[in-house]
């Protein structure tokens, strides 16, 4: 099915204003003290793995993309911010007149992505390159968090299909739009929010509700008539009134009277309350000794990766899941802490000058430099070892063997010589202009299946995962305590 | 200032097609088996409070207004519909003339509400009354989530200003703009997200991030150069280094070498990290004694209402705070579990039956019938003592002691005289027309003061707080009881 590309914008909606109101202030600053066009360097970056697992699968570069292609102030942003009063006429120009002119770097959406290597990098005016963080966060930080989650529900599903279900409590109308592609990229088969379909061309999928059931004289009646109308896909919800002495009954009643004769066979129950393990056992037995050992079992209650590994590891017989407010909230950590920091400048004479955010927090300090991050795979295996993050113009030579270590117990060494490296980040604007285009949804699902694959099992794990390395090369990790030393300054008490 | 109205619908924003896929699929069912135009009534209400608290603050039917004024399926929409080929023409017809012709009733928003009473009840064909259902649990549920946060975190803040500050941080472009206002509803004076200020008139603000003070040579210059440029407004980051030993002696240098020249009076200083407590002790001596006790000091580092209380028990000196990631996402418990039930239908002479969903969890069984409900307040006193839902025809006599009673533990009764009563809901669109003005977001916010001044404190507490009476009248609870005899079906083991 086509999908309708750039839903929003062909709508009209900009984003542009969805800003927050110190980029403004600074903004205006910087235009005001002559440092609105000095180039400057921010890196986005997470410190911290939700619900403590072990990896992130990237999403919302092609919302990124949308957005710094549309950046544009209307007549009445401008009269708006001018009523404000805390802009110079100057700084009302430059944003009348906006011209976005960054290089933009990311790493594409569906590979797994660990704690503090840039996710994306924007080099441009200061002025610019700083505007632009709140959108850049809140896309990453909120897609990045469900395709992760989703992730964990879909491995913890083994292989079943996993349907997004959680539109009705979401936060917000983007929560469950982009919330839903998300998902799908992150492992799930379909969603039930058709507009998501039209947008991105994910599958919706939707049967009945307890309404359906309660709106005719009878659980059988509102069945036989679902079959009639529906017999090519036909499942029905069987827990409204009493799963096993009225729902199923029912439901093969149904499947014998009414799609048999049409030549029909059923494709599935669905449960939505109850013991989901006994149920669907005693379920299974009776399907199957009723002749319907090819009607799928739908699961569809509070649902997340812990409760379906549960279930299924007590032996409970389903087919497919449908999950949903914890899902699409990320109800067990529902906050990406994605940040935005500075990590260079450069001179009137084009020199990169690094940045560092130095903190009594160790983990809260910045790597500075403009960088670049080759994942290294193990030849033999085709795992990924680890990610090394260099400075831009480093080159990994791959004939020769390579030393990586530990940034903080920088003992801990690894020498590897049968390895390949992919680099993480790719260019997608260039001074301003679009330079890359986003694969579609499903493709960047399968990119999160293949590029998990190459991920050790270990790493994987959804409870007291493996660390994943991510290391310094020589270069950055002597820059970095170079600066460190350079900054702690020391105060007398 | 002047807010621009319909914000997203004057931008070509139309979410009609944001819609579970099985609303669809009903939908079509309900027209095949002629009983789609059979009148019916759903309410949506919630079962439970987020975060264990004794009241929830309704919020959303300014957006709930705007969805159901604007539903319309575009040419694009239906070809989309064609062409996943689940739904007859007679359908889709259906769909491209959709004309809403519902009765809807809500809460207005600012309202205390509680478990088990609806917040929005709609009459209307079963095809419209489901359709809807998606987007007014979508819509309400996240408001009065956020709304339900912010007001809690407001509290806790015990009347000084709390600053939304969550946007990049939210579930998605509208989980930060709807909620800011939510946030602002629920007892937040502004927020940092701009285009919520266009929007909903809601004040934005916002100064400088740590960047602001890393783009400079130096801390102190950094101070200077905002201190010329905000002379009027002037708040200062002080943790981007040292908080005192370096932050602090830096801002107070420039209030005293830059705006005090100016003859200005400096507004801030604001702490992002480090020991709250310990540092706005030792911020506000050393401002005191350096002649800016009137210079507030902000705070906003992971605050939510429990860190919020501590801090402030702990002799913390805070003027104001800003919080981001644990309000704009109710992090604690981000999922509001509105449902949307069918309570009722009518037959060919439009006597109304009413319907209720059974369960074996006694919590999930629906009050049956086309409901109202009074909030009674005791007259002396002027507080909300419970809210009483009774059928649609009962009225009250206030001049009659009334006695209401636990719907569970029926031998709880209470006899009341003097006393008035508020009817909660009202009608907002008669025949699909709107009929109801929604007050701005500034009113809400005054709503919300004005009624939970109302509450009891007992009730507003934000952990183990009294349980407020929500009670069934005579009627209902006959009507109730009748109807679960009936339903609940004896089977043979």
């Amino acid at each position: 099915m086509e999908y309708i590309k750039n839903f929003d914008v062909r709508n009209g909606r900009n984003l542009t204003m969805l800003v927050d109101f110190y980029e403004l202030t600074m903004g205006n600053g910087y235009l005001e003290s002559e440092i609105g066009n000095r180039i400057a360097y921010f890196d986005m970056f997470f410190r911290k793995i939700p619900d403590d697992g072990g990896y992130c699968i990237m999403a919302g570069v092609q919302q990124l993309i949308e957005y710094l292609s549309n950046l544009k102030f209307s007549k009445d942003d401008i009269e708006y911010l001018k009523e404000k009063g805390d802009f110079s006429q100057k700084f009302l120009d430059y944003l009348e007149n906006f011209n976005f002119s960054c290089d933009v770097w990311a790493i594409p959406e569906g590979n797994p992505v660990f704690p503090n290597e840039p996710l994306v990098t924007v080099r441009g005016p200061a002025i610019q390159a700083q505007f632009v963080e709140t959108m850049i966060l809140l896309t990453i930080n909120h897609q990045t968090l469900i395709a992760t989650k989703a992730n964990r529900i879909s491995k913890a599903a083994d292989g079943r299909p996993v349907m997004e279900f959680g539109s009705r409590r979401a936060q917000g109308y983007d929560g469950a739009i982009y919330g839903a592609r998300a998902a799908v990229i992150g492992g799930c088969s379909s969603t039930a929010c058709t507009i998501s379909e039209q947008m991105f061309g994910i599958p919706a999928v939707g049967t009945m509700a307890h309404s359906w059931v309660q709106l005719f004289p009878s659980e059988y009646e509102s069945f036989k008539a679902w079959s009639k109308i529906y017999p090519d896909n036909c499942v029905l919800l069987i827990d409204t009134y009493n799963v096993l002495k009225s729902g199923l009954p029912n439901a093969i009643k149904a499947f014998n009277e009414v799609l048999l004769p049409m030549g029909k066979r059923p494709k599935g129950i669905r449960i939505d309350s109850g013991d989901i393990t006994y149920l669907t056992k005693k379920c299974r037995q009776i399907l199957d000794d009723a002749g319907f050992s090819d009607v799928k079992i739908v699961i569809s209650n509070s649902l997340d990766e812990f409760i379906i590994r549960d279930v299924l590891s007590q032996g409970a017989s389903i087919d497919s899941f449908g999950v949903g407010e914890r899902l699409i909230t990320a109800k067990s950590e529902p906050v990406f802490g994605g940040v935005y920091k500075l990590s260079a400048v450069e001179d009137e004479n084009k020199n990169i000058i690094p940045k560092i955010k130095i903190s009594e927090n160790e983990g809260k300090i910045t790597n500075p430099g403009f960088k670049n991050i080759y994942r290294i795979y193990d030849k033999k295996e085709n795992k990924a070892i680890a990610d090394l993050i260099t400075l831009r113009d480093e080159k990994i030579d791959t004939n020769k063997p390579i030393e990586i270590f530990d940034p903080v117990f920088t003992w801990k060494k690894k020498k590897l010589k049968d390895y390949y490296v992919k680099e993480l980040m790719v260019k997608i604007f260039n001074n301003g202009k679009l330079i890359y285009e986003n694969p579609d949804v499903m493709t960047i699902r399968n990119i999160v299946k293949e590029e998990t694959a190459k991920m050790w099992p270990e790493v994987l794990r959804f409870e007291n995962p493996h660390t994943y390395y991510v290391d310094l090369s020589d270069k950055l990790w002597d820059l970095k305590q170079n600066l460190l030393h350079k900054y702690s300054q020391t105060y007398e008490e």
